[in-house]
């Protein structure tokens, strides 16, 4: 640099933009500099390790764009279809009597969180298997039951994601690549399962949803012929939903798309009314399709060598886990994290229970929180503003392998939602997924206190990164 | 000012903010002169007529005010809910069995457009008064018709908005001051009567509407009770919906809302079959409901001394009118004007009749165009990108007396919808009301070929104002 202009630097005002500590700006600012802080943080936070598996993997980048590109590809080519109802252990895979699917990665008994147990309690009495809480909860200890996670099973559970032998189950199906998902059908809100509740009413709904509902709306299906999901969704991201945590869209357009088969069922018209009413008041009816339909599209791009996408981000209340398409059925995990939300009257934060469910299989797939400037009213029931939802979907493309090709965002010009979670770009830039949640009472027996947003806990992909650098290099 | 500091403005390099005409700031560019015009231009457009006028009501403007707070508060308070469904001459106002209602202000036979002559002929074979089109065209010119404007009948009619004596129409009434609104019932997008189709297809369904789905909705509306639309429109703002020319979701939330009603009906199921999937196949079905919300919402600000408030917009394809609260029954016409739009395969711009229907209803009470900013992916039917439909609505709140209280548009946080057109601000701001519409052939007997954005016509704003000034002074 020239002399001249180095010492005409000194002769005017400081004007200075400060990158990295934020202490140095405010010392100047105290003085009378004036002063920008531009917030930035080194790749990989700085973290030696982190950084030379990053080289490793840059090493092989070739490899791996390949790879990411191909798992991409499936997800966009993905096309679910409901085509189903049946009884869990007659469809879902190594499902037998004494088998209790949870959410999220492995966790013992012991282990539990309150609502999870709740629900595994609620769940054997369900099944007869116990009559009384002591006797799930001495079942349920005894080793005689097989806890396994849902994603072991082709299966998502929403909150403690709780399914058991004989439990009605949507059957979704992959059009392009054949493979199938499986979930429950949605309870509804308050005092439910899924939020920890096992009360004599939560367990007679779950009777009715078994003995009436299933058998109506699986007739009404069959009547109708496969739902095409892929087209609902991408209707729901235009009409206000984001597919997570926001469904009304989504349940109104189910609704409306069985109700000419249903009212032909020769069945009685007061039962028929009954299911009609009971989609009607739930408007979370539709978030258990959601989920089934992303992990059919998610579950064609697992088992890709040298992809690094994430197929699986699950919670089981205690922890929270990740699975990475080029690591095969490994699970990453920490710890499970606070929700930032709002309460139902009544609550605080000092009842929420932990981050739960497997519903994060939405934002896996590029809807959910990936989607919330599509769903700019969701922040009445989750918090914060629609600025924020705005927000939260461009920090998505940051961390991202691409744009969907069908879910649009109206409001971003029809841009597509981040799609395809790539875990070396969160490592590098530091960004986390965004995931909106309901909230659990932290006790068994409560229910649903409240919904918010929740940041996954980084050394899950930390470790993840290792594992894959070890695996790629 | 100081004459150094003049002297010293020659110094420096010329660096201009240009108002008014831009061809002074385009010289000044050519120039290589930095130059930033400020669109701006003078109020009433500098019209001496207009100004001279503006000044009489401004110095009556705490009359004004308060005449148009109330009106405003009408407004806000009004509470439409549907609570039957009637055959027209059983309950409209001085209908007769020769009685046919139209879009718009008044028209004669010889004086309506393509689109209105063809729904004539329809609407004379489907009451038996013709039998071919020759024969429904004698008669209309035989002046033994007698055509009213709907709105005369607090009545609103998409598009041609022809209503004669035995079509069924829904009754909307204003629960909180009592005055009632009707409307046909939505036949379908294509081949129908409002949009001047008159084919045995057309007539067929519209016997099929008399005979089967509306007796059949009155029933069901009868076991359900009155329903709220004033929540029923807040609930689809935040669903995509502008309550115009976008009704997904409100089609999709009356279905759901009457399923468990329609479905306990002791008809044959295979007529409930029908009337649910008619409604499925038409998102616009909802259009027919908010169009007399809107009317039974804005009614009650009628006829208020010294207000401004515009309470009627219509247009019958040849002239576009206006009413206003402190004028009575007057109307203020201009020619139709040519729709800006999106066609349909097979269509182009020549195909296209002129503005036409009753539907700016929805824009007067604040939805429809004005709530353009809730529906962004309505640009797909309309045309424009999602920035203009948010502009729309901005631009809006210029020359209207203040915000919804109970429809809010998400996006704009929450935001209530600009509500209540003021004549004063549009003639003060130059700025006027935008309304989406559909777009209707130009010729008898074809139908639906687009949709788009249109102006209305500013003299009919001119003359309001001009007469509104003559009255208050």
């Amino acid at each position: 640099m020239n002399v001249d202009r180095i010492t005409s630097l000194f002769e005017k005002d400081l004007n200075v933009i400060n990158m990295g500590l934020e202490s140095f700006s405010e010392t100047l600012v105290e003085q009378g500099v004036q002063s920008t802080h531009v917030f930035w943080s080194p790749p990989a936070g700085g973290d030696a390790r982190l950084l030379e598996a990053l080289d490793v993997l840059n090493s092989r980048k070739e490899e791996i764009d390949l790879a990411n590109k191909k798992a991409l590809e499936i997800i966009q080519k993905g096309k679910p279809e409901i085509i189903d109802i049946q009884i869990a252990i007659d469809v879902i895979p190594r499902m037998t009597a004494r088998t209790v699917l949870h959410a999220g990665p492995p966790v013992t008994w012991e282990n539990m969180c309150g609502p999870m147990k709740g629900a595994v309690i609620g769940g054997l009495i369900f099944e007869g298997l116990a009559h009384t809480r002591e006797e799930a909860e001495q079942l349920a200890s005894s080793g005689e039951i097989i806890f396994d996670p849902c994603h072991h099973h082709s299966t998502v559970g929403p909150m403690a994601g709780i399914v058991t032998a004989s439990m009605p189950v949507w059957v979704m199906k992959n059009a392009v690549y054949g493979n199938r998902a499986y979930a429950t059908l949605n309870e509804g809100l308050g005092k439910v399962l899924r939020y920890g509740a096992f009360s004599h009413e939560v367990i007679d709904k779950l009777r009715w949803m078994r003995d009436e509902l299933a058998p109506i709306l699986k007739k009404a299906l069959e009547r109708h012929g496969p739902v095409d999901m892929k087209n609902l969704i991408a209707q729901v991201l235009q009409m206000g939903d984001e597919g997570h945590n926001r469904n009304r869209a989504g349940t109104s357009l189910f609704i409306r798309e069985m109700a000419p088969h249903l009212v032909r069922l020769d069945e009685d018209r007061e039962t028929i009314a009954k299911v009609f009413t009971f989609m009607h008041l739930n408007d979370h009816f539709f978030l258990n399709l959601t989920m089934p339909a992303c992990k059919c599209i998610i579950d064609g791009a697992r088992d890709i060598e040298n992809s690094s996408l994430i197929v699986t981000q699950a919670r089981n209340g205690t922890e929270f886990g990740i699975q990475i398409s080029g690591l095969g059925d490994r699970w990453f995990t920490g710890p499970a994290s606070k929700v930032d939300g709002l309460y139902l009257p009544g609550y605080t934060a000092d009842d929420a229970g932990l981050d739960i469910g497997d519903s994060t299989i939405t934002e896996t797939v590029g809807i959910g929180g990936f989607a919330m400037a599509a769903a700019p009213a969701i922040v009445q029931f989750v918090g914060g503003t629609p600025e924020d939802a705005m927000n939260f979907t461009l920090d998505m493309y940051e961390i991202t392998l691409g744009e969907n090709s069908v879910f649009q965002i109206p409001s971003l010009d029809f841009r597509g939602t981040p799609t395809g979670i790539d875990l070396m770009k969160i490592i590098e830039r530091g960004i986390y997924p965004v995931i909106n949640t309901g909230i659990a009472h932290k006790d068994p027996g409560v229910g649903m206190v409240g919904a918010g947003l929740v940041k996954p806990p980084a050394n899950c992909f930390d470790e993840a990164l290792l594992a894959f650098a070890e695996r790629v290099k």
